[in-house]
């Protein structure tokens, strides 16, 4: 009889995101996959409230319910974390990030689990995540699926991700550890500050180009070391600008 | 976008046997996971009645559903099929049976559902099979889960069972490209101008703060496709600085 025993403490550092969840029967199944794969790290962004409680309050919630917390955004729910993949069933949106699929794209978290916190993100049953919170995400990954239907379950879709996270645990190399979520965030507004004193941004298109740049800080991996000394240099361009 | 593409004609060969479901929602949600990973024929023995009929008469009820073939006990809806699995929890009684996990299973499975069919079984959700039902099977396989809680939900182990024996078989690790040393040099120099301009260099120190801000650029993993944007952003940042 095999089980997952090895890097306890690494599948700690695992934060499962759901994001305006509706259905309270998924917040449930999520967390017994999350119990099944010894993941215990659960986050609700916006939850659909009825369900959220119900699901809280079911007769023999787990200690992943019990323990959930609950964020009133997407940015407070990933800020401790190094690391923010966001999953989808690959339609057209994600083109502008980068996208593994899920063999590869859980390889690359169980790496990175080693030297901190990693958000995966999974959206409504309806929707799925939106184009706001891909642009808080390093990189997309998806479940290779049926061309048919390619948009799974809920509760299946983190059954799924979390098995092949969990699978093999082979030692994990330490990567370098990079700049937590918050930090990019805060690197982010600063651009934006900059972008905005010195004319950058043209009038229209605004929203769209700050997503646009928010991914593009995403994708730079900018380590932990070195998240102050760029934030300085900003906050010094920006300043300066501003006079 | 990838997809599972190949084999259709043999996952055509894999025939989904459920023992005794009693939850309609559960019927649903294997069917389901059949269409995401491209299975067709779905098997029901002895499901609890007016849970199979609820889950066939489903608005929107799938092919896979409306498809679905009913048998009265396991030798009957297996009898086709020249391998049988029968699906564990892996507690205790399977030791009478060999015993495989799902990534060494899925890969015995996908070998022979080239000559002909194959019989994937997975019991009810209260009691799983039974030892009857195992006598049926050629070997057992279990999803290696955590020892707290190894019973996975039964539309979560269709899928995750499902996505296994459907995974490709050569990951595409297409790493994103990077930008060139000339371009990170370039990136450099505008940021170099920059910071110059708006005061964040302090005299004395010049050369190793350059030096470090240069290491500092090549840390970062800016993607080829990004640089252009990152050189307009600086240009016209360090022009407005220097105006």
């Amino acid at each position: 009889m095999s089980r997952l025993s090895s890097s306890a403490n690494n599948q700690d550092n695992l934060r499962v995101v759901l994001v305006k969840t509706r259905n309270p029967l998924n917040i449930g199944a999520a967390a017994r996959a999350m119990i099944n794969f010894g993941f215990a790290r659960l986050r609700v962004v916006k939850p659909y409230e009825p369900a959220f409680r119900q699901a809280r309050s079911a007769v023999g919630a787990t200690d992943v319910l019990a323990n959930a917390e609950q964020f009133a955004s997407v940015a407070d729910a990933v800020a401790d974390c190094a690391l923010v993949i966001g999953t989808t069933a690959a339609r057209r949106r994600e083109i502008l990030h980068r996208l593994e699929n899920l063999e590869t794209g859980a390889r690359l978290i169980r790496e990175r689990m080693n030297p901190g916190p990693v958000a995966l993100l999974f959206g409504s049953e309806r929707t799925g995540l939106s184009k706001q919170d891909f642009s808080h995400c390093h990189w997309l990954m998806h479940i290779p699926t049926a061309g048919r239907q390619p948009s799974m379950n809920l509760g299946q879709a983190v059954a799924v991700c979390l098995y092949e996270i969990a699978r093999e645990q082979k030692p994990a190399t330490a990567e370098p550890r990079l700049a937590a979520a918050s930090d990019l965030e805060r690197i982010t507004s600063l651009l934006f500050e900059a972008l905005d004193a010195c004319g950058y941004v043209r009038s229209g298109g605004q929203k769209s180009a700050k997503e646009k740049q928010r991914r593009m800080v995403r994708r730079l991996s900018i380590p932990a070391e070195d998240a102050e000394t760029w934030m300085g240099m900003l906050r010094q361009i920006a300043w300066k600008l501003k006079r």
